[in-house]
Formats: structure tokens, sequence, C-alpha cells
């Protein structure tokens, strides 16, 4: 016999013996009862585990809601039937929508036939219209980068973006628009496809950042944009901004590129795998087809505790929690606390509440297309070649002459060219580069005369510096005499670039005046 | 309306104009023929994920396996119905089992009125029982860490233990036991409970590495043996072989850490806590209540996943797997391969083989209890302190003579005492240490007077090389002047210690003699 199957087998016996049922936990009770009655001594009652309770409410919030909202003869049904992804409710009037019936090549699959941007805008368009930066967001951001008058709610970075700030509206006028691939009003997996008349789900094409940008572009066409002043981004954002100079190099002045990459590493892949494992086992994900029913809500929460692990360093949670742990009532016993099963240490209740409030606000397959996107993204010169994108030269065209200068009638044009000149000696070719770099910097060759802001910081664990090192290493091989290149220091890890308004903000401000 | 429900109410709508049902695979399988055959234009395939397909398979594999076990009209169920864990099968004809029916305190909850303990030995004790060198496992391993003549399978630790090697089996009489709360033959939650004569699951108390520790050494009592040569452990291998130092430092002759921690750090804590999520989530984990149904196999699977990415470093991966895809039979086509969603690249391919290949190997209970168990050591004094524990006087005795020089009549006593005083000055105290570090060095007070051997590794991202510095350091600080402190480098991350027998075993053999 063997040996699971031994064991089962005596398994069974037992049941048999304490005439217990084993198939459903309804049948469980009622056979608990009866063994309870029939032996001498209380069997002990089985633990309770709130943190797995919670999918389980959750579920039956959704479902009711679900359940509600189906139902013909319940035609308007109740607001608070249950939480609502932000996600499912488009909504124009806070944002504007770009619509383009025509196709949008894209990197990897058949042209898309139409597609939709959603955008917001802060500042004041020049009449010359050369005051535009594009902002690019990170992996799960909308279009609201900061409050605006059609949506006053506070942005994702809102403390950059305003008068005199890093991002300045007495100067520029700023675009910021939800990815292809996204959820908040852009074309996605939970848009409607065209085709069949149902959500796309994981019919939607596998998409990259250079589609991203193309899309970006036809918007800008559409605006009656040529040129930016700045392509601007943080996290996937500095994926795009970097895609944005290499693709229109006469089109993009200048470049700013935080805490990115130009190659994703074999690491960032493999945090952003258990992130798409976990969510793709969820029933609920049903193969990307749940647009009609349950949402994987618990996937969601499982993904996005383990991408904040990454968003957030060791350092920070030292100092924030240390060990210490959630706090209970006493129980005036003498003896030790017992630990839980369930989140117990202020860490894990952290982690917990991020993926709680996460779980219902974006759409589980924008994440698992979009962070492939992430994972595909490489501007070595090979992977391009696989690709068949032919690279553009590099731009003719000198770096622009920021507002402020350009409206000088005589501007010291010399010394301001001069002062983009960034100083090498303070950081010299690595003495051990990575054996990519050199078709790194062939990847880059496009971008060779684009000024470059390239800021990283230390306690990064999903970009971590040495990438930084090397996007600024791989444009100076590539010839580019103006890279300005920062490391920051500091606990918060990733999340530097929302937080860190004095030194992030700082930065972009000098580089793009 | 609510967003969410406006939103599912469009969809109910659109169901009804396409005639589809929605409630289940089987219902929308017949509707999608029916609407192929309404429509005019064939619905595009859903497409298929084989990455997912894999859980049901699994779970399709296993139930028909316990079907055929439990049926009691087939009482001789084929061996090849199934995967078979093989903690189901505890053979003590492989490893040797002590059975206490003394009851074994425990820190966080009374005592467990009896006991077992799986071990395996290696070498021959001494007459006078003076070679004992306990060696402490990691989270998952069981007590085969090398072949034996019961079981000649290769262990875990294989290539450091026999003649000549880092444990030289020559010398000494190497123990190695499955820990408490495992599932390797020693009592853990898959064990029978005696009290209701089912197996614990999470009536299981949370146990402790102490707990571990007192364990091991009731079985050196059974034994006979008093005092050990060396503990020795890596992983949470070294946490018991700190606690074993710490509460018996009378018995306890040298302490091996590799890779270990003093200390949990709220990083680990969240790794640990990332993977216990995934597997509590899991629908069939059932609250731990599992033993009579299917395991969690796909939660056991995402876990091990999202440990894998904790055990190796990114720097490993860089080299092993690059940005290289799976192979892929050529398709012909001259445009680029579209990405899958499923496990595409290298190091995806590799980290779902980890977790395929582990998930019915290891029993998931034994993985919640021992991770929390690893997550509570802290041997700050403030940490003891609330756990009641008193610590121990340092030891009075001296070190231990390494058997060799033991045997001679008149050995060179003081010049080998002489050796093993550390250099301090090749590793002076940090300029800024960490606020806890005096709590610490108060913590491991009673190890002051023991030799012990701290190594840690470079690339560790589980049990960072800070902490092995954090060790070492607060040992000295408690008035060790007998610590030896090595930092490998290397690729190999938190795994060098299985794998990197030269500078490992070097070390642990050097500091052995």
């Amino acid at each position: 016999m063997s040996g699971l199957a031994s064991r089962l087998s005596k398994v069974a016996k037992r049941h048999l013996t304490t005439s217990r049922t084993t198939v459903q936990d309804t049948a469980r009770s009622s056979a608990r009862s009866l063994a309870v009655h029939a032996s001498s001594a209380p069997r002990p009652e089985r633990p309770s585990f709130p943190c797995v309770e919670a999918h389980a409410a959750r579920e039956s919030r959704l479902r009711s809601a679900v359940c509600s909202a189906t139902s013909l003869t319940s035609p308007t049904p109740s607001s608070s039937t249950g939480p609502e992804p932000p996600y499912a409710r488009p909504n124009p009037t806070s944002y504007k929508i770009y619509h383009s019936d025509q196709s949008l090549p894209l990197t990897y699959a058949p042209p898309l036939p139409s597609f939709d941007v959603a955008y917001e805008t802060w500042g004041t368009l020049s009449p010359a219209k050369d005051n535009v930066i594009l902002l690019h967001t990170g992996l799960s951001a909308s279009s609201h980068a900061a409050s605006t008058e059609l949506n006053p709610s506070e942005g994702w970075w809102e403390k950059f973006i305003g008068p005199g700030r890093a991002l300045d509206t007495n100067q520029f006028f700023i675009i910021c628009t939800n990815v292809l691939g996204g959820c908040y009003g852009s074309t996605g997996p939970s848009s409607i496809d065209p085709a069949t008349n149902q959500p796309y789900a994981t019919r939607f094409p596998v998409v990259s950042i250079f589609d991203m940008v193309r899309a970006q572009f036809r918007l800008l066409d559409h605006l009656g944009i040529d040129k930016l002043y700045a392509s601007v981004g943080s996290s996937m954002g500095a994926m795009q901004s970097l895609a944005a100079g290499w693709m229109f190099p006469e089109r993009v002045g200048k470049v700013v590129s935080i805490s990115g990459t130009a190659r994703s590493s074999p690491s960032a892949i493999a945090m952003r795998f258990a992130q798409r494992s976990v969510l793709m086992a969820d029933p609920n994900w049903n193969n990307g087809f749940y647009y009609d029913g349950l949402p994987p809500h618990t996937g969601m929460k499982l993904a996005r505790q383990i991408a904040t692990i990454t968003y957030r360093s060791g350092p920070e949670w030292d100092q924030r929690f240390g060990r210490k742990l959630r706090e209970q009532p006493e129980d005036g016993r003498n003896s030790p606390r017992a630990p839980a099963l369930c989140p117990d240490f202020q860490i894990e209740t952290y982690l917990d509440y991020q993926g709680e409030s996460f779980c219902l606000k974006y759409d589980a397959n924008s994440l698992i297309y979009i962070s492939k996107a992430m994972d595909v993204f490489d501007l070595t010169s090979s992977a391009l070649a696989e690709l068949h994108l032919t690279p553009p030269a590099p731009r003719s065209t000198p770096p622009p002459l920021p507002p402020s200068l350009a409206s000088q009638p005589s501007s010291p044009k010399h010394d301001y060219y001069h002062s983009m000149l960034s100083h090498s000696k303070s950081h010299p070719p690595p003495p051990n580069p990575p054996a990519h770099l050199p078709e790194l910097a062939e990847g880059l060759r496009p971008l060779a005369n684009t000024p470059t802001l390239v800021l990283g910081v230390q306690s990064d664990i999903l970009f971590p510096v040495e990438q930084q090192r090397e996007v600024a290493d791989a444009l100076r091989m590539a010839g580019n005499p103006m890279v300005s290149y920062y490391e920051l220091g500091g606990v918060w890890g990733h999340d530097t670039f929302l937080l860190d308004v004095q030194n992030v903000g700082g930065a972009i401000r000098g580089f793009l005046y």
C-alpha cells in the first residue's frame, strides 16, 4: 500500500471509529457535536483565524453586491451593498479621454484597432507649446498625479506638482496619463473589446513599455504638441521616460529617470512573478474572465502584500515597527503572551492592511499585464534587435532652454549649455562593469545627446542602486555628456520617489531649470 | 446607482443580449457554443494558462488518491494513485525515534504531555561521550543530514559530514534531529494528539526555538550525553545553536552559527508572513484541518516560490538565468516572440519548478508553525524578560579540547586555549551600532565564555550580513573573547551554507579543531 494511501486509509478507519464524516464543514460541525456527546471528555474547539475569515467576509460582501446588481427585480440596488472598485466607474468628469479610432501598433501583437488614453493636466500650455512635461506613472497609479479642479482629491505626486514645486506649474504644462493596459480610463484588459462587446480580459494583447509610450505620443499629436520639454518618470515611469527619449529623440528635450531601470533584472522579475502567481491561482481569477463575477480579491491582497515588501526597505521597518506586536488588551495573566498565527507583529498587520486596502482598487488583469510589460523591458541592443526595432539616430537639435531663459532676448546660452555637462569625474566608469553594460550602452545610443537625470536610492531593493549606476554608466558609454546622477540615502527604499519631496523634488527642479 | 452595481447591471444586460449565463464554467461552455452558433463571427477562443491548470491537475491527482484510499470496497489501493507526501509515511526504519511520556515544558503554552524526536547519527560515540556534535536543521529539513546505512539516499548536508569532512566522523559523533513542530518523525501539527486521537492540526501549540532545543536535550539525556563538544547550525539551525548555548552553557562546548540571527528582523518576518498568508488563504488549508482531505498544495507551491526568492541572490540569477526565456520550438515566424503570462523567463520557470517539487513534500502546518518560531526568536534581554526566562550564568568550565589533543597525555593546552581567542582588532566594534545591540549583548551574556563561530554571507538577503556582524558584535560586547567571525562573498545568498563546501566547511573544520 502506498504511503499516502496507507495514511488516508488509517484516517478513514479513525473516522469510522469516531462516527465523524469529513466532506463538508457543516457535516463536520454536526458530527463534532455528536462526538462531544458520545465521548467522555469535551472535544477542544477548533481555533479560528480572523485573517482567513476576512477573505470569506469580503467574498460575501462582494457577492451580495453582485446579486443585487444583476437582479432584474431590483433595478436600483443600494449603493451600500459592497466595496466599489474605482476602476469600475470610468469618470470622464474627473479626467479627459483621448479616443483614437486609428489603430495602435503593438510590439508583440497585431495592432489595437482603437484605444483610449485617459489624462489630466496642470499648468498652462505656452503659445509655442514648448513647455510640456510628460509625467509617467508607476505600475498602479492613475493619471491623477495631483489635485485638479475636476478632481480635488489628493494625487499620487501631490507635493511635487504646483507653483514653485518640482514640476513648477508656473513654468510648465504637465500631462499625466493612465498607461495603456491600465484600468483608470485608458484601454486595458477591463475595457470592452469592440470585436466581442465583452471585456478583453486575457484576450487583451501583451503590451510593452514602448506601446504605452506610443499611445502617449498619439495623445501629444492630438494635442498638437510636437516636442516635450521633458519626459519625467519614477519606477515603471522611469522605464517609460527612457523609452520616450529612445523612441522620439527629436521630440523629447530632457529625460528624468528615477528609481527605474533600462533592463529588468531577474530579481525584479522574480518578485513580480510571485505576485502574478498568487493572483492567477485565485479561483476567482478564472483565467482572467471575472468581469461578470467576483474579482480575485484574495489574490490581489496577497499580491499587494508581496509588492509592499519590495516597495519599502528593511531599515525603515526596523525604525518604524522593530519587533513590536500589535496592541492587545491585557489579559491579566502573568504568562508570556502566546503569538498568533494570523498577523501579530506590527510589520505583519501593516502588510495585511496594505493588501486589504488595495485589493479592490485595482484591476487584477491590469496588474498582470503591466507587471509583465515591466519584465520584458530591455534596452540592450540585442533585445532591441529581437524586437526588430530600428534605433533612431540621436537628436541633432540642442537641448531645450528653460522657459525663463528662452524668454530672454539675449540669454546666456553658452553658459547654460556648459552647465548641462555632467562632471563625470565624480562618477568614473565602474571597474567591474556588468557583462551587459556595453550592449546597454549600444542600445541607449539614441539617447546620446539627450540631457538625462538618473536618480537612485541606496535602500531600494526592487530597482537597486546598481541598476541606477548602470543606466548612468551606459548613457555615458553611449557618448552622452549630459548625464546627471544622484544617489539618495535614507530608509524609504523604492517608495522614496513618493516621499522625499526635498531631495527627489530638488534634483528634478535643478535638472529641469 | 453605485459604481460597482452600475457596472454589474450593465454586465447583466449584456449577458441577456448575448444569451450567455455566467454562473459556472460548464454553463459557460454550453452557452458559448450557443453564442457561436447564434452570432455571425466566431467568438475568439479564451486563452489557456498551463501554470494555472497545473493546480487543478494536481488537485485531481490527489483527489483520486484520497478516494481510492478511503474507499472501503478497495482495501488495497494502487500505489500509483498520486503523489505521496514523505511526511505521511513515518519510517522508523530509516531513522530512530526517541519517545518521551514525560511532558515537555513550552514557552508559550501548557506542557506537551508526550512527544517524539526523530534523529539520525553519524560516527562513533566515544567511551567518555565527549565527542558529540548536535547538528540543527533549517526550517524544512529532516534529520537526514547525510546518508546512513538505514537510509542510503543523499542527505541535505551530505558533503559536510563524513571522514575528513567539516563534521569529521573519524573524530565526532554527530546527531541530527527533526525539530519539534516538524513533520519528519518528530511531534508536530500533523502528529496524533493523544487527547483527541486526531492530528493536532492548528490545535498544536505555538512552539519556540527554545522548545525545539529543550526537546533535543531531552534526547541527549536519554542517550546519556551530558555535554556537547559543539552545537552546529545554519539558518534556523543557527538560531537553535545559539539557543542551545544560551540555555545550557555548561553542556555546550562550542557554538557554530552560520547565516542565522539572534533576533529576527521585521524584513525576515515580512517574507515569512507572505508565505504563511498565501498558504492560509488556500481553501484546502481549512484552518489547518486538512489531514482527512486534500492538503493546501497550491498554497504550498506559492509559498515555496516566495521562499526561494529569499534563499538565493540576485547576482546568482544574473549569472545563471539573466533575462533568458524558456526554450520554445521555433515558430518560423519572423515577428518577435510574444511573452506568455505564465512562466516564460527562465527565472520564472525555475521558481515554478521549485514550488512544484516542494508542495507535497512538506506539511503546510509545520511550515506555518516553524516559520512562526523563527519570527518570535529574540535573544535581546528585554524579549527574554518578557518570556520570564532566567538567563543562566556563563559557563565556568574551560572550552573543550579537540579529541586529537584530549587523547594526548601531555597536550599543549595553553597554546590551544590561546589560539581560541579571536583577534578582535580585525573586527572592531561598529561605529554606528543598531539601537538594540546593547540589549542583545546583555541577552547573550550566558554565551560569554563559549567559543563561538559566526559566519555570514554578503549576498544573503534573508539573514543579511549586518545580522551576522550584530551577533558577533553582541557576543564580544557580552565579554566573549572567543568569537570567530567570517564573511563570505559569492553569489549564492542564503543557500551558501548548503553549497559552499570549501569555505563554509573549512571555517567549521578549523573552528572545531
